[in-house]
């Protein structure tokens, strides 16, 4: 059994005072300390981080994070886009179920605001193919052309966009890490300025900061029943990074073929489970996750968000995005996946306060990279 | 049993009409190839990598490769400056103890050569400590110091470097992809200009571009005597990423650390290894590291290399770096730590022509991140 036995993560948003490692530090504090586990009782560590090289110049995290715990422990760094949370997340299952009576911390964490909008969104294009790049095609724009296509396919209009908004702004109210903590209205979205035509502003999740962890153990002895949760899948699947390569533009195949490897191993339905962290980059996104996991048929998503089925309080037989999603939470893009397990974390151990989704035992968390060329599915249970 | 049943790497050198996926794209198609497999019978790929997002503003691998493969595996990107390949060899190698009859494919390239020199110094430099990096200490500097430290502490002089390269050159020249095949005297090392006292442009690997790729398999069915190589022990261990908060200078202790545990997990000695490739960056990292992994005492790797008992012919104990390592095969940084294996491989199942070592039953390859923040120890057996 490999159990997620503790979680943190900070503030996320616009930090001002704090550089990468400030981040990375808080969250390997913290997060050992809520899985009453001492550093040196570790025995790896997985990062995940996407622009440190590029924002930072800083790379070799193995060495910084090594020097701060003052161990020689093996540290693993992976990035996938923004994905990068999530696969650091999978890697350190596949490292617990090749080794038995380990502890492992799992760190995700980005610092995006040390430099001007225009360098990190060339950053963050890095994760579209060269031809795109080259075309001038941004994360913007690649997710606007999706919408478009959606939107079209479907009948749907900019304000069936607008609601996944307003709902993940309702639920970063009450979450005190999140970002932006007021809620919006489907007309704030819709007279928000076009980013990338149908996408506004308002349709996008933010440019952050923050840092996020996680302990996971298969050692006996340290899951403690009441704050525990348990992984039942962590897979990830591929595609193309261009657009042009895919075989749909009206779904992501990485996350089809992601959850559909995780509800086999799971043993579970997209109907045992009562909370999902799904990746809304831009709202659009979130409606194809939740076609994509299998919670909804193809083309059903405007109206499902629509009716606000997946908002707290509104009894849908999921809720979603809780923590407020990338787009009221943030979006510190390494650190996203991590948070995400956070999330499902409180929710799974009735921690999550004011946001509690009530009668809980099974949640999935969904962790894109770039315009889908990868993808993580995460399925945890009580 | 964990093999390597395949492996290929590409010309290593100054590729200016090959891009960085052009190179990725040769080491899968001829990796594969050499291991009899075809690309859809993969199930994972793990790449390392380190400056694709500083030099080429190319991150999120993993859609890259799979919109090259055409399929939806897993692909993990790891990084670990220098130390990237060995890491993703490390990764696959504990996927591969995970997951039974499984076959992947673990790649690591570079392109360094699209950039100024002045830009990849300064890439480099993003796996120093910040502030090694704002008093302006590169790469160069780092190794110098703790080549001035070695000199002093045990009384050998620039001579002694020296030897270091003239060996790996004469073992160059046999390997048709190094970057330098031709050989150099221990004169022409002592008067080439001063890079970072008392380091000199001839004690130095230089810049490069490369890809190398190995196919590892935990299926029987696939293992073929005569062309495997089993992997007996894959470890890594890491350290503070700054030179102020070593234990040691005159030793890497993260090497140390991966080495013992290395060793203990093949259940060999360094006097069961006939041949190894080790870290060269520098000529004195070559000679830390016959120490540190416990083939000489310490303070005795000067007057080994005066001596030139590991180069080829020379029936020492051990031969050491026959691709002619980092210096004269040239040093892409995410693909060294492959080509090391490579190279082992090629040796232990008697395919290494003029650089063959004669009755060759164990190679260890080490890799090295930083100035020593990550090392990665790879023990073989045929």
């Amino acid at each position: 059994m490999i159990s997620i036995i503790g979680s943190y993560t900070t503030q996320f948003g616009e930090l001002w005072d704090k550089a990468l490692f400030d981040l990375v530090h808080e969250a390997i504090d913290k997060g050992v300390h809520s899985a009453h586990v001492e550093k040196e009782e570790l025995d790896a560590v997985f990062f995940g981080n996407m622009l440190g090289g590029i924002v930072s110049n800083q790379l070799l995290p193995s060495g910084q994070i090594a020097e701060y715990l003052g161990l020689h422990i093996p540290v693993y760094k992976t990035e996938g886009a923004c994905a990068s949370g999530g696969l650091a997340c999978n890697l350190a299952y596949q490292y617990l179920l090749a080794n038995p009576k380990k502890t492992v911390l799992v760190l995700g964490a980005e610092k995006m605001t040390d430099v001007p909008t225009e360098e990190i969104t060339r950053g963050l294009s890095s994760a579209a193919s060269v031809e795109e790049q080259e075309v001038g095609l941004t994360f913007p724009g690649l997710y606007g052309m999706l919408a478009q296509i959606y939107l079209s396919t479907y009948g749907y209009t900019e304000e069936h966009l607008a609601h996944v908004s307003v709902k993940n702004h309702v639920h970063g109210r009450k979450n005190p890490n999140a970002q932006f903590r007021r809620e919006i209205t489907v007309d704030q979205v819709l007279q928000s300025p076009y980013v990338s035509h149908p996408l506004k502003v308002l349709d996008s999740s933010p440019i952050s900061d923050g840092a996020a962890a996680l302990v996971l153990s298969n050692d006996s002895s340290r899951i403690k029943k009441n704050r525990s949760v348990r992984i039942l899948a962590s897979e990830t699947a591929t595609d193309s990074i261009s657009l042009r390569g895919r075989k749909s533009l009206t779904s992501l195949p990485a996350t089809q073929e992601a959850a559909r490897k995780a509800f086999q191993a799971a043993q579970v339905t997209p109907a045992d489970i009562q909370v999902a962290e799904v990746h809304d980059c831009f709202s659009i996104a979130e409606m194809l996750a939740m076609e994509d996991l299998g919670f909804w048929n193809q083309g059903e998503a405007g109206k499902h968000m629509e009716a606000y089925e997946t908002q707290l309080g509104n009894h849908g037989s999921i809720i979603v995005n809780t923590s407020g999603g990338l787009k009221a939470c943030g979006h510190p893009v390494g650190a996203t996946g991590i948070k995400q397990l956070h999330e499902l974390y409180l929710q799974l151990t009735n921690q999550a306060q004011d946001r509690q989704v009530p009668h809980v035992t099974r949640g999935l968390a969904h962790n894109v990279g770039g315009s889908g060329g990868v993808a993580v599915v995460t399925i945890v249970g009580s």
